[in-house]
């Protein structure tokens, strides 16, 4: 397996989501993890509807729209402040503690790097920025660009495209299982991180690998 | 609004699921809600999912498929007998009480009416059948013919070509907000059966009319 470039999803995978639900629990105590958990939820689904409808709205319009939805079935009252708080929250998390040392590792292998995210550039850039990763990465590649969604196809075939590299020499990296499964059937090498201990999602593909964490890819990598 | 045709979901608009909760309550007595809930989830995401990917399987696949994954994340051992004990139970679903007599009502009015359902055959015709209801519809149709699911429009479209109405003289009902903003999208004349009282997602659209049941539709048409 020759790998010449790596492909990492964003959001969960090198992203800790954690800190939208501590700002969660900031504004409506005790409710932080239901709300985030709902919002998730309906973020995905959202994602995939539109883009099976053919009605694409950015990933920032579907991420608030969400919020809305989530917090009118939880009965939380969400005004425009709050609103515009939660979304600020997004644009700074901070990467997983494993993250810019395994990143740093992995760029001194001498390989590609990219993101390759849902997220539109109004969320992904300021978030890249605030981590202090405008250096790390070849490309930050946002599904937005095609106004479509992973797990359609195309979104895969942009990291090929935009990075020169063939599918059977990137490896990809997601925490969501049917991401990672999307990126295996479309051609890619993929590593799953499960930090939850799921199961694998039913969807005609195994990951290549499974990680507890980034930190344990470039180890695995060199062996 | 002239309607010569009424179009239907089946799964928790015609027929209850309550059923299939109260066979996984059996098999893992306290567990059942959870296991039903996970169930739907994965089995909905699973759609949508194979459908932006292009791996269609029929729903029954992806129901077992739902089903094993659901078991699997909550610690339940599920063997061959109760995965076909719960298959089953979706082939013997009632219907909601108020059901029979609102699609005797709306017969009696003279329009076309019809099931539009991801449902594949080997799931839906066994229901229909269970429930007497053989003579009820028009037709009975299943994305399954299509190999796509819902909300993608040509299923939607199929009703359309199946019924030979067009799509503004077509009133379709759903009590999956989604499936009910995607017929709305599309053209139809949508009611959507907001039993559990939710919030209306946030899809571009809302429908024409929310009913708590179907027994609510005949006079709401006669009115």
């Amino acid at each position: 397996m020759k790998l010449d470039a790596l492909v990492f999803d964003a959001y969960g995978t090198l992203f800790d989501v954690h800190s939208v639900i501590a700002r969660c629990e900031q504004v409506w105590p005790g409710r932080g993890a239901a709300l985030s958990q709902t919002w998730r939820a309906k973020q995905l689904e959202y994602s995939w509807l539109r883009t099976l409808m053919g009605r694409y709205q950015p990933f920032s319009v579907v991420t608030r729209d969400a919020l809305a939805y989530a917090c009118e079935a939880l009965g939380l009252a969400l005004d425009a402040a709050h609103s515009d708080a939660l979304m600020q929250a997004y644009c700074r998390l901070d990467p997983y503690p494993d993250v810019p040392a395994a990143l740093a590792q992995l760029r001194a292998g001498g390989r590609k790097l990219a993101i390759l995210t849902n997220g539109s550039p109004d969320m992904i850039d300021p978030l890249v920025r605030h981590c202090g990763m405008d250096e790390t990465f070849d490309a930050v590649l946002s599904a937005d660009a095609l106004r479509t969604y992973k797990i359609a196809a195309p979104v895969y075939q942009m990291a090929v495209d935009r990075l020169g590299v063939a599918a059977a020499n990137i490896g990809f990296v997601s925490s969501n299982c049917w991401d990672a499964l999307g990126a295996k059937n479309f051609g890619f090498n993929v590593w799953w991180i499960n930090r939850q201990d799921a199961p694998v999602d039913r969807l005609d593909a195994r990951p290549d690998g499974i990680l507890k964490g980034l930190g344990e890819l470039p180890p695995r990598l060199a062996a």
